[in-house]
């Protein structure tokens, strides 16, 4: 039997990777192998991605993480296949988000994002939007000691926007208020999967 | 005034190399300023291609070559603006021949190859097909000493195949007997650039 596949994706600071533990966690007490992943990852171009190669370059960014996740999508679908369930944090959604809202000139359109992502690409069993105003969002990873990697909250509140548009036209995208306490919002993530499996 | 874009093409053998660096220096003689250059890059992303990061998957590979032409691409277009002009060792057309054509599944095919290289990329004035036979070249490679990244000729026969229908249908290629004497093979290319500066 194969493993099912679910995505988590969202602003900045919208909680996503505590709830990938938590969720891997959780399928792990149902009885079955799960594994937190998340993108960009740790191999190689996922690092370099980390480290700013794309330079002035959105295309580049995108290509980047488009390549770094055809690379994760050959070991996502490894594991699946091997009967694991696997947790990701971030997926397709995001680059097309994030990427087709960058600020200033060159930014690339969601379609050419969508495109360039096709080879490969695993269609999640589902998908949860941790929805968040960025305000909170960017309170939180201040409240971490950690530097936002965004001036003001008006570029999150296009990445949001455009995350929403997607969920209203994905039935498979569930979008929950990610406000809420870590232990509820878990709650109604593994009532939703206990649907799926 | 704006510097001219050539860019040299062919299979491994071919003396692309080498001729860019002629082309060049001819360029200089003629009281222009020109940069050689190569793809893939000395830069982050060029050299993470060389040492293999893409792994088995074909579309990252791709992907890769084509992040680390866009970074590239912009530091083409500001060297033209400056008035050099440059001169290519492999561009698009490369990425079309060689990873169309590889071998194994998941090839991806040639549409989706010159999609994902779409942002940024800059026509060339002028593009030179250096034209062998693979047999050839291969003998080049290992005359030089150098192992062929290929087990045997077939692949660059696939590549060589679809460098000529692409020039077959894109009057900007003009295709060269590669077999010639470097000096008659550079008379050739300069007589054709003067052409067009």
């Amino acid at each position: 039997m194969t493993g099912i596949f679910i995505v988590l994706e969202g602003i900045d600071g919208s909680g996503k990777s505590t709830m990938c533990s938590l969720v891997a966690e959780a399928l792990g007490s149902l009885g079955r192998r799960a594994v937190a992943t998340c993108e960009p990852t740790g191999g190689p171009v996922g690092s370099l991605i980390r480290a700013g190669a794309a330079g002035a370059s959105p295309a580049a960014e995108a290509l980047l993480f488009a390549a770094d996740r055809a690379i994760h999508s050959r070991e996502i679908r490894g594991l699946l296949d091997g009967g694991s369930d696997v947790v990701c944090d971030r997926y397709v959604a995001s680059s097309v988000a994030y990427q087709s809202s960058a600020p200033g000139e060159g930014a690339p359109d969601a379609g050419w994002i969508m495109e360039i992502n096709r080879p490969g690409a695993i269609a999640p069993d589902a998908t949860f939007l941790l929805d968040l105003d960025p305000e909170v969002g960017m309170g939180r990873i201040g409240a971490r000691g950690e530097r936002s990697r965004f001036e003001d909250a008006e570029y999150l509140r296009r990445v949001r926007a455009a995350y929403l548009g997607m969920a209203a036209e994905d039935p498979s995208v569930a979008v929950l208020d990610a406000s809420r306490p870590k232990r509820e919002l878990l709650g109604e993530i593994m009532e939703r999967i206990r649907g799926i499996i």
